[in-house]
């Protein structure tokens, strides 16, 4: 309920509280008491600009705890933990008398190679809504907005602001616009944040079926849009689209070009009242917003630890050589160790409360010597860096290698070409190993790298970025303090040649093919049959598991519960995700051979064993048919698969369902093949397919294809075009 | 020249031109003398349906020889090899007075799975575009028209009539249409015949940019274009878009419809005036045909044995097994050899002159025991027919195994699901190479199929379907009076997921997404670096040759001719087909690796050499630019590789080619990055970005994606948006 009416403000008013005052707030109105309110750049951690603003609003913040930066949070595939990362989100923004904060970012990783895929969750849409969605949930329980952003099918940097991201209409609700609709439905936002990018054809900022047609008549979003920071192309073609605020600031001349549009009738006054009425709405809702604060920066930074163990992917671990032991001597090796890469480049780039090195960690458990083994910037005498490595581990028990990528490599605003690791680095990791095979390696990289040297290390973890307290995360799951349970929530594969999206990523002049489909990450490498370094799902323990034969329910509303009886197998508490697939033999349509459908994870000590039930629900096993424009559960047989990964699966079970009829009219477009069983039109189709037997061999089955309006009209037909028009209007008629 | 003057007809005389009388004639004029001529089916022998037509034209023709079908003639390579059978194919229409022979079929091979791959040529469009212009000069030299088809982008049997081929631009040029554009400029077709599918939701019939903007407009046409039989959707959108005839007949009612859609402004007169005098032109062209016959069947049944020996392809020859030695004992095993399998069904089967299976053709080379190992039909007792190939395999020198696709397993009119042979086949070969190592595998299949069995013989031949006198060829091929020189027109994949196309093909609900855009066939094998079981180009020899390093000159049209000394260093003559490939290594635009941009083939005598020149046209090396609508040669340089096949490469040559200028208008649009160095625009533009880059490291790089009309307007620039746009105006003022 807006503390103040649309009527009571002047044309000019109402213009001026779409469009932003400056890079980060909106527009009072003194008269009438109308606030101006702030908003920030997101998603890991609150990044409020200190002192002057710089001319894209991106220098100095206010100290802020910089949580693990969301390719490592969904690593951790615990919505609970992302809920609370929310709320220590939320309650720093309330702090710094924030509004909203622009995140999360749940764009799918259609490629490894998008340079913001550091800011994204998963390459799965159950995986991006389902974290999304807790995150949402965390940051709005502290009276804070967030900022569901980047909608839509903003796929990668290059080219944002003109590029169009060419999707078919199925790939387009399935696999990207999928997570946006849980996000919403589930949690309505404060506001959705509209993409830099055309949807073919058409920008974000200006697309009524986007912002208006879907996210509020199908999803029934009530919050407000706003544009990403200069995605405005035409206001005037945006705002009754569905575009509410633009930001950052236009300097008034928009606001101006809305008050000729609607004095020339270019524009209803109704559709400016209508975005203008959100923007009060949304500074409504913030001067509700309860008072918080000081910050706790222990307890935040506390958490950011936890999750960023929680978020360690532990890829390998042959001969146990993980744990390390406590006190053993450890050659830390990789100049990431000490100078840690934590966070991506661009809008999102926190100045944190504190930085957890490594290596100050790793000495507190261990015999520690150090040697940086390269430069980030490829200064420095290799030869003599290598070298220095190479003594050290020697001298060791152990090497652990830190890798990964400079962070000039990946940034907001560019995509990477390639997915290698710096040569020099492999040449010092190689060096290393030679002179002593017990070697760990740690990576910290925001988008997937290569791991050509998979087969010749027992050990790797994938650390991502893991924001400010990583160091400490690191070492904890080193040392065995805490179990590593991370999944992959995006799959490494082999050669950037096998991603999906390789030949149709990034585009060229203005145009991005999205040739792969609805085969976009696992469903692809699936699909295809191909081998990768490490699936999705895939991430290791200190124990093990055993799974029971699963058995499934179907609830009343035609979900699926999947229940299966969790042991742990081994001699250390540990956490397991459980994963559920799904995926049908037969299918109208095209499916991958399996697509993730529930998951859930369960803290057991050794020896304990526990039912895990996991919810399928029916709309996730849901395909969107472009026939009718709705998702549709086609009846039959469904098989639920249940492992530890999507190539690590212990059991399955076929459930039948009853689905969704999609009852469609017949038309002279039909064919005769598909007439053949219809109870009113099957008897003349199959008439005409024994005549068409008698032209010779085959003859029935080449034509099967045909539209009955077509071979109606060929010579010698038993029919006329006029009988099965007759025909249609009869079998059409209880439709 | 018309005999008729269309000003002579009356409306209805000129509408019923527009039409077919029957399924395979024209209306005739009687009371001006205007003839009714016919079009018979194609393409590799005459179809002329003979006695009672039945309901779909289907059912017995006319002898005529059954030349190897397209999928085999490609493999030769050879122009002139295929003129001389499209003169073969004029001269037997010309007897039977067939005004039309419909035929050739260029459609790109874009999945192995089509079902009607054996009509078509090649997965590349030069290959495709030189083997189709040779036949319609063959054909037309004769006096007989032949029907280019099917136009367009019609790659697959499933849904033909209604799917959508849901293209880009770019490849819609350079991949699906640059074939037609050849052949219809250098060739001028009397007829091309429009496809049943839509093209990005247009039916081909009815497309006015595809059947009057390009094939009349940008490529010249002078001729009619027909509908393919039954491909009419609404006659009355069709003809104004291009349609002249439409085929088979309608009864009259579609020609009432024009009547009625002229009487009622709904149509102009003057479209169907074009439309009917085509007609009257084909018909005129037609009357002119020189007095033809009779059929010398001998020499044409001793060129189709000619064209079918140069067909075959030798992809593997271990140990010199072949050629066979006269008189050897050879074990002859499949069913095949004795029931050749030698064309397709659907549209194009021809009832033979004659016919040479190949077990009888053996017989006279060498001491021949036949056992038939399976059935085509998976009838009979699989145990005791394999039980009698093992025992004639172990008691012969080398064994034959004739494998090969059923006929029910691929036709007009359905794809297929798989490409793989009958697992009793397989089983069969298994266990006959365990009983004797000497095993020559000789294949029958109109398309491509995976050979699981490749490492475990030590020769294979690929016969495809090769036609009537293919028995005969195929036994010159093994005792060597033909030295095979085939070469594979299309890639043989190690899987059918590794196909570029798989996951987008075919589609579903009447859209085929062609996910995979140019990169088609071996274009997509190289680009993604997968391993194929036999690449393109490949075909192996009895001789061998070798390439001296080329050299490349540049004509003044901006050809390229590149040219090589070959040599056959082996002990017997054979023909050699050099092939020149292209790539870039730096583009503005997607490239692959390589794409075929010449080849010639030579013969040479055992220690013969002879310099070898390959023309590279300008118009191969140009890629479609979407920006300007037209073909570009991007000016720099470009390497021509010269191999034995596109995986075989023997030296390369790197060319500086002066190219085509592209020079856009810049716009509000333009990014700061792209006008950094432009000579008007730049100095701004960089005064942009040093502005930005006091927001941070990296901010001015993250910005350079940004339009200038964007940035302009942000808060704090050091431009206003009306200084860029008389900046840009100044800058354009040029052009």
């Amino acid at each position: 309920m807006p503390v103040t009416d649309i009527t009571d403000l002047t044309l000019e008013e109402k213009a001026s509280l779409t469009s932003g005052a400056d890079f980060w707030t909106t527009k009072a109105v003194d008269r009438l008491g109308v606030a101006s309110i702030m908003m920030t750049d997101g998603p890991h951690g609150l990044r409020k600009q200190s002192g002057a603003t710089d001319h894209l609003g991106l220098a100095g913040s206010v100290p802020a705890t910089c949580f693990p930066p969301a390719v490592a949070l969904a690593s951790t595939w615990d919505a609970a933990l992302a809920e609370r990362v929310g709320e220590a989100l939320g309650v720093e923004s309330a702090i710094e008398d924030v509004a909203v904060i622009l995140g999360p970012g749940i764009n799918i990783k259609r490629s490894p190679l998008c340079g913001r895929n550091f800011e994204y969750l998963s390459e799965d849409p159950l995986v991006a809504g389902v974290l999304g969605s807790a995150l949402v949930r965390g940051i709005q329980s502290k009276g804070v907005g967030a900022s569901l952003k980047h909608f839509a099918a903003n796929n990668q940097e290059t080219d944002r602001m003109r590029a169009s991201s060419d999707v078919d209409p199925r790939t387009l609700r399935e696999m990207y616009l999928r997570a946006f609709e849980r996000v919403v439905s589930g949690e309505q936002p404060w506001t959705v944040m509209c993409s830099y990018n055309r949807i073919n054809g058409v920008y974000a900022s200006e697309d009524p079926w986007l912002l208006t047609d879907v996210l509020r008549g199908e999803w029934g979003f009530a919050g407000l849009v706003v544009s990403d920071w200069g995605a405005v192309n035409d206001r005037v073609v945006g705002l009754p689209a569905g575009l509410d605020l633009e930001m950052p600031s236009s300097g008034g001349r928009t606001d101006a070009q809305l008050v000729a549009a609607v004095r020339e009738q270019r524009l209803s006054e109704a559709a400016l009242d209508l975005a203008a009425s959100r923007v009060l709405d949304l500074v409504a809702k913030a001067g509700r917003r309860p008072v918080a604060g000081p910050l706790d920066v222990d307890a935040h930074h506390a958490l950011a630890r936890e999750a960023a163990a929680r978020a360690v992917v532990l890829l390998k671990n042959d001969g146990g050589l993980l744990p390390l032991r406590a006190g053993s001597s450890v050659a830390v090796i990789g100049e990431f160790a000490r100078t840690p890469r934590y966070q991506g480049a661009g809008s999102s780039l926190i100045n944190p409360t504190r930085l957890d090195p490594a290596l100050d960690a790793l000495a507190a458990d261990a015999d520690v010597t150090f040697a940086p083994g390269f430069t980030l910037d490829d200064t420095g005498d290799a030869a003599s860096l290598c070298a220095e490595a190479v003594a050290a581990a020697a001298a060791a028990e152990v090497a652990v290698v830190f890798l990964g990528l400079p962070a000039v490599e990946e940034s907001e605003g560019y995509d990477r070409t390639h997915i290698d690791l710096p040569a020099v680095q492999l040449e010092t990791l190689a060096a290393v190993r030679a002179a002593n095979p017990n070697v760990v390696v740690v990576l910290s990289n925001g988008g997937v790298v290569a791991l050509p040297f998979r087969d010749d290390v027992p050990a790797i973890l994938e650390g991502w970025l893991l924001g400010q307290a990583g160091g400490s995360a690191t070492a904890d799951v080193l040392f065995g303090r805490v179990n590593p349970s991370g999944r992959l929530a995006e799959t490494i594969p082999l050669r950037l040649e096998d991603n999906p999206s390789y030949g149709s990523f990034p585009g060229e002049f203005g145009h991005v093919r999205y040739g792969e489909g609805i085969l976009v990450g696992y469903r692809g490498y699936d699909a295809k049959r191909q081998a990768v370094a490490y699936p999705f799902g895939h991430g290791l323990s200190y124990t093990t598991f055993s799974y029971s034969e699963p058995s499934a329910v179907v609830t009343a509303d035609g979900d699926v519960d999947v229940t299966v009886l969790l042991t742990n197998t081994g001699t250390v508490a540990g956490r397991e995700v459980v994963q559920v697939y799904v995926g049908r033999a037969e299918s109208a349509v095209q499916r991958p051979p399996r697509a993730l459908a529930g998951f859930a994870s369960v803290e057991l000590a050794p020896g304990q064993s526990t039912s895990v039930t996991v919810r399928a629900e029916a709309r996730d096993l849901a395909y969107w048919d472009v026939r009718v424009d709705r998702w549709i559960v086609e009846p039959g047989a469904y098989t639920f698969e249940v492992g530890a990964s999507s190539r690590d699966l212990r059991g399955s079970v076929v459930v039948e369902l009853e689905g969704d009829q999609v009852t469609l009219p017949i038309s002279l477009d039909s064919t005769i093949g598909e007439l053949a069983d219809h109870p009113v039109a099957g008897a003349m189709a199959r008439q005409i397919l024994e005549v068409l037997d008698q032209a010779g061999d085959g003859a029935a089955e080449m034509m099967a294809s045909v539209p009955i309006g077509r071979v109606a009209t060929f010579p010698g037909m038993p029919v006329t075009l006029e009988q099965v028009r007759e025909l249609i209007d009869t079998a059409n008629a209880d439709l």
